[in-house]
């Protein structure tokens, strides 16, 4: 793997989110060497994915690459690979590209749909956890009503038009905002010869409200919005089956083309951790994040699972966790390096939002909740703020008010046009 | 297909390319039905692809929605699909998404890679037509540097940090250029581990001077500025075989994992024109661009071969005769609806440039020839106002500009990594 050999402690992150980034940024000007890994060489900002999904910004607004987040920073090492196993006995990470040694390990793979089983809905529904998913899933909606438009068959074409969001948190009452945008503003004009009014957006929610992570006032006004924008909710449904058209779920039976799963998440956890400690995918940690029953192993972010009276499901799995776990971890590491008493996680809740439209957003601040336009604007500030890069927020700023003007779009890109996997292939991978 | 019947006259139009969106644009307000036909649901603005390739831009700012060009105007009709053959005889064109009889047809499709019929070197180079196209030659490279970082080969990690552009046109100087500015530059802050001096950019150009189609002072000037940037320039050379690894040359071999093709195009006509009039893959047009032989086709831009005597060979295979050719053919066929005299084809020349780096351009224009910063400016606002889209115009001129004081090349993304197609594969393809 060509990683320098050194006399300092080595600190090996596996993943490049949110948790993995802000641990390695905040080890700068520490006496250890820090080796990242991921498979992507750049950092994600997942919760702007959507708006990759629905044409509104191209990935270099929402990816950045990791190497240049770190190119004045000595004694950090990055390398595109992915995780094979752990040897937890030897301190060896085995990768795609070769063994690394490690006096620590921290884990921050973060997460991955949960299908809870379902292995067909798997196959045919739509992920949107990375770039090239949201890009997969932008080159399907404009490939739908390409298609749409060459059949005389009224059913097909609503199939092709229909899209079912299976979850309705915030990705999917996100996502379900920006088609509806797309279904009133921009698709009429680009395809004329077809009746919008045959565009359906669905959620499927099992629980008995959207957003249910967040208050109940930002529930029932994201609900009102959601419904005011044309979008379908289906609360206290569970889907049940798909066959690439037919939805069956515990409610009523929808068609559509287009199965997004945003419904579940699981921990993310590489193969070699013990499974005495797993639970939903996610390592069990002590209140320092380090993974129960090792001494030098660490879990951050999604994928770990701090159980404390306050949570004892976890902490959301969600950004801000992340972030201050990685900052709260790399102020341990260099505690225990001075022989100092290390400090418990403490979890600063700053809130949560959703946006659902334009000038329509929900937000529960620590001291207020707010909906509507001013939820919208601090919105708009928080992300783009939280943007990597000054000039990946001048990009995303400029798309965005160019979008509020002209009630836009622009991104109708099908670079790299979508296939389903046939089913052949698709039972080779899940075999 | 689902295109409506009419009484009016239909123009078909395969190629959404400067051609064929020139024509369809010019053709608003006519008493025609107009049909156009595109594997791709954008137009692309070839010049600046190399751009894409070396992480200075996203596809968004020079591929442009084609249904968005055309949103208000009536009787055009758009269709992603790929032309398979043309029955001449019944005015019947064949696609992937059935057939379209045609009153009028024009071949709009531009041209292809011309690899002079050895099929190992189109199996292993890497073309950049198309986006797609781009987007791999861009994750390549950024491949490439990261598996540098883990040999110890010093053969191979040269050769994987070694450039081979055959072909010293604008595509091969232009991409030269770019790549020794991320040389310059980029990579050093990106891989501090690496000697960036083992890194060699090579141009192999078959004639004695690179831009052969410009003035001998551009051609001399370019050649200088390529040498100032450290690009190797191989003139009188001719490539001869590639392994994969090993380009043998009739002048000197050379070590690369990456051989960059922009040698030579041809036409790209589409199966069913008579091969009596189909030359180096263009179709011989009259002065009106009508297909020789033919009562109700025609051929525009790279595919058309219109010979004159000032252009024996034909036009230049380049975005102005085929804007230039459209426009006129568009008020052709509004005179032949009038019943008015036809006019053949002039070409005006506006000239010809190419960048190479910072400051460094070439321009001849009609009155004067120009050479380094005055033609770089005038290169970037030619290229700025060609770009569709006022949107599109800001964010590329923003990059630029963020580049240009950052000496910064932002995109360093891979979305998707390139996968080299096995021999097998390509066999397939190939037979």
């Amino acid at each position: 793997m060509n990683i320098p050999e050194t006399n300092l402690p080595r600190i090996v992150i596996i993943g490049g989110g949110f948790g993995g980034l802000n641990l390695a940024k905040s080890l700068k000007n520490t006496e250890a060497q820090v080796v990242l890994i991921d498979k992507h060489n750049y950092h994600t900002f997942q919760p702007l994915l959507y708006q990759v999904a629905t044409a509104g910004l191209e990935p270099d607004s929402i990816a950045y690459p990791i190497r240049k987040i770190f190119k004045k920073q000595k004694n950090f090492f990055f390398r595109v690979a992915e995780v094979q196993n752990i040897q937890t006995n030897n301190n060896i990470l085995e990768t795609t590209i070769g063994n690394l040694e490690y006096d620590h390990l921290v884990i921050a793979t973060g997460s991955k749909s949960n299908y809870f089983g379902n292995d067909v809905i798997e196959r045919l529904s739509m992920p949107m956890k990375f770039v090239p998913q949201a890009l997969n899933l932008r080159s399907l909606i404009l490939q739908n009503f390409e298609a749409a438009l060459l059949t005389n068959d009224l059913e097909e074409r609503k199939s092709l038009m229909n899209y079912v969001i299976v979850g309705g948190g915030p990705t999917g009452t996100e996502l379900a905002g920006a088609l509806a945008e797309l279904k009133r503003h921009v698709l009429p004009k680009d395809y004329p010869d077809l009746d919008l009014r045959q565009m359906n957006i669905h959620i499927i929610e099992a629980a008995p409200r959207v957003l249910a992570a967040m208050s109940p006032e930002a529930s029932s006004k994201a609900l009102k919005f959601l419904k005011k924008m044309g979008v379908n909710v289906w609360l206290d449904t569970m889907v049940k089956d798909y066959d690439g058209d037919l939805i069956k779920t515990s409610n009523k039976d929808l068609n559509s083309k287009t199965l997004i799963w945003a419904a579940g998440v699981q921990g993310s956890s590489p193969i070699g951790i013990s499974s005495d400690i797993i639970k939903g995918g996610r390592i069990k940690t002590d209140e320092y994040n380090k993974a129960i029953g090792y001494n030098n192993i660490y879990a951050i972010g999604d994928v770990a699972l701090m159980e404390s009276e306050e949570n004892p499901k976890g902490y959301p799995m969600v950004a801000q966790p992340a972030i201050q776990q990685g900052k709260n971890l790399a102020k341990n590491f260099k505690r225990s390096f001075k022989n100092q008493k290390l400090k418990p996680f403490v979890y600063k809740d700053l809130g949560s939002m959703a946006t659902i439209g334009r000038n329509l957003a929900v937000a529960d601040l620590p001291k207020i909740k707010l909906q509507g336009f001013i939820a919208w604007l601090i919105w708009m500030f928080v992300h783009l703020m939280a943007l990597v890069g000054f000039r990946n927020k001048v990009i995303a700023l400029f798309n965005w008010v160019w979008g509020y003007l002209r009630y836009d779009k622009g991104v109708r890109l099908i670079i790299r046009p979508y296939k389903r996997a046939t089913k052949e292939q698709e039972e080779e991978v899940l075999s």
